[in-house]
């Protein structure tokens, strides 16, 4: 009843992640309620970041270059290597700014489930990026605490065994300005193994 | 971090309202990841809404015609108009399939919070659409329960008072579905004095 026009704006805005049918409503409106100022620049930005934005061809990142800023940074740790499963991942360590190495995005976790394999992830890259002749001396595998993150990185480290790299993974414990009180029990007896003298 | 490119899109994306900064970056990667089958179909999508859509001159609507979709349609009946806050309350009056009359959007009610006086809405036009040899017989003042709606429908109550149409107001009550139990006191105070004989 909108309108052939609207409803399929409606339609495609839904299908964004953290959008419903509802929401995606009040967001079409709002763009169209606020023409100037919201809609024609959002269609410009799209359209840029649509002719400009790639996979950088080396670890999976999105960027207007390839390889991509991270990639070409010579100030980059380049001896380290994060393994992360989406780019998402990778832009919340470098907001972190801990973290000055490189980065190898897999595009996913191996999943029986869902029916994901080594051949459907990036995995076939990464070995050949710490193979002979690399610089990488040690790979963070920075998967997420699920079991198939976890089956994931266990299956890395096989592959990457006897390669010579250092393997390693983010330390699980109390998030900081976390409530004992709020946490599962999983992560409280992770954090109690993995105490630190003080 | 995430090249300009990109940080527009999330900022773009980031004042829509139901999306905050970090939907909104979740959102842009969805798009971004993939670009044929969401971010091109969404461009293309704004784009036709940006060039289609304008606000009906008659009732406020929004749509790819003037006079809007709803004004047009023969078979509905011009006797009686309903006065709405906003295009979605519209939307939402339309969907239930409940009302066959006309619209009128006011863009907003009074606020004297928000210095929105009577010359910022659309009631100009209303006076003139239910003034002399207007076919309008019945007003329907379809406004939110809230102080500033309440206000707005009482000033509008007495702009029209005169003109000899008949104003009414959308019964208040339990909702379709609802439990008694969750439901705050002014609405089952309202309910009960607006009780029905079974």
């Amino acid at each position: 009843m909108a309108g052939p026009e609207i409803e399929q704006v409606i339609q495609l805005l839904a299908k964004l992640p953290g959008l419903g049918p509802r929401s995606a409503r009040r967001a079409a409106l709002d763009l169209l309620q606020k023409r100037e100022s919201r809609l024609v620049p959002l269609i410009a930005a799209l359209t840029r970041a649509a002719e400009h934005i790639t996979l950088c061809s080396v670890c999976g990142n999105l960027d207007s270059r390839d390889p991509c800023a991270i990639c070409a940074e010579p100030a980059r740790d380049r001896q380290t290597l994060c393994v992360v499963e989406e780019v998402a991942d990778l832009w919340a360590l470098e907001r972190s700014g801990a973290y000055r190495g490189l980065y190898h995005v897999l595009g996913g976790v191996l999943s029986a489930l869902d029916g994901v394999g080594p051949d459907d992830l990036a995995i076939a890259s990464l070995i050949k990026r710490v193979g002979e002749g690399s610089p990488v001396g040690e790979v963070i595998l920075a998967l997420g605490t699920t079991v198939d993150g976890q089956t994931t990185a266990h299956y890395l480290a096989d592959r990457l065994a006897g390669t010579g790299v250092v393997l390693s993974r983010l330390a699980q414990g109390v998030p900081v300005g976390g409530e004992l009180d709020y946490l599962d029990e999983g992560t409280l007896s992770a954090a109690l193994k993995a105490r630190r003298l003080v």
